[in-house]
């Protein structure tokens, strides 16, 4: 059997997408072993297949695309290992928390953290980088990144449900992480691999979890370059 | 066996508190026939064994308080009815899913609705109510309602995590309500039986779902005096 991620890369070999590192982590849920073959954006039309978006699994040649696809492909294709979801009462609860980290991590993240990754995603990709997320914002990202203090209580405040969760349980998912877990880990762990910008404070019981979670898996994910 | 669920009553025989209407979702949900026994505030400690809030479950003469307690123990006790939470996992997101309803639901919704609870609780509460929601509030009921319509833009874009999830699936807890649909729904019913103003816009999907969960169980929370 083959598994071949496709991952998103930056400067120095920095593997950030928030995407990427929600399969990165299912896969290693499943205690699965796979080969991380990286790419720029620009690069992003040469896995074939069509594929516009990292990440791509290719599962003995078959291409899975979108990381939501990808949780679903390793929770049916491997059932016998450890599940991702915990039942479709848990699946249910995944797609709740994708959206909850699309509104409440990755919006003010990108913002906070937007002339950080211009920095550092490969030099190939910037012009387009910049031209796009520019468009999106309607203004140059230092000027947004530069409100990032003025940001910041309200993106802390606004992580309370997961930090209240976090007091009687472990993890997300419970006594057990499960994809719930990963989906906001993606988007811390992308911020700590991109910028220096300290999204958590020290003492808060979310950098406890989040430490949590990069110690799983043999801490994997731990061992990359990062800031914090 | 007998079950006595304790709630809270308002003037003309609302019942209003959405932590008891969580708790009749989860008897209803299980399929369980129970009697509702209705207290004031004022008549809370009459229900004896210490209790000082609402919902008490008696069971057989034990008496269950607090509304996650109660739908725990009918989890533990009545297992081979369907499932509260579809798992452990299912249950770590009923843990997220309170959480997330005590910030975005139930604390702007108290704000929106103050004054119109103080109407319409039982008229022996009301000097308590008052004093004790002023205290908390810093002011006056009707002066924090009367920014109502100010507050419901930021009201309806903090439920987009729910309603995106419902564009996928018809309630909450997948094809099937689980306890994690009863939460926010509870805060809702708790509002449209308290007040005439309309949290949802028509048009809203969280509306539509809204509906489906009023239909749930013979429609028996549909079927009481309410606003909208």
């Amino acid at each position: 059997m083959s598994l071949i991620l496709h991952e998103l890369v930056g400067d120095q070999g920095r593997c950030f997408s928030p995407f990427c590192w929600r399969s990165a982590m299912a896969l290693a849920h499943k205690g699965l072993e796979w080969e991380s073959r990286r790419t720029s954006f620009a690069g992003i039309a040469a896995i074939g297949g069509g594929q516009r978006m990292v990440p791509v699994l290719d599962h003995d040649g078959t291409l899975v695309g979108d990381s939501w696809a990808i949780a679903e492909h390793l929770e049916a294709r491997f059932p016998e290992r450890p599940s991702l979801f915990g039942g479709p009462a848990g699946r249910a609860y995944a797609v709740f928390m994708q959206n909850w980290t699309a509104t409440q991590l990755h919006a003010p993240i990108f913002r906070m953290i937007a002339a950080d990754l211009y920095e550092r995603i490969d030099p190939v990709d910037r012009d387009y980088f910049r031209q796009s997320r520019e468009q999106r914002l309607g203004r140059p990202l230092a000027e947004v990144q530069a409100e990032r203090d003025a940001m910041l209580p309200a993106f802390r405040a606004g992580l309370e449900p997961m930090r209240m969760t976090l007091k009687s349980q472990p993890f997300l998912g419970g006594a057990q992480p499960t994809y719930s877990d990963y989906l906001p880990f993606g988007a811390l762990q992308w911020a700590r691999i991109m910028s220096p910008y300290r999204l958590l404070a020290d003492d808060d019981p979310l950098h406890a979890w989040f430490g949590r979670c990069l110690e799983l898996h043999g801490s994997f994910a731990r061992n990359v370059p990062a800031y914090w």
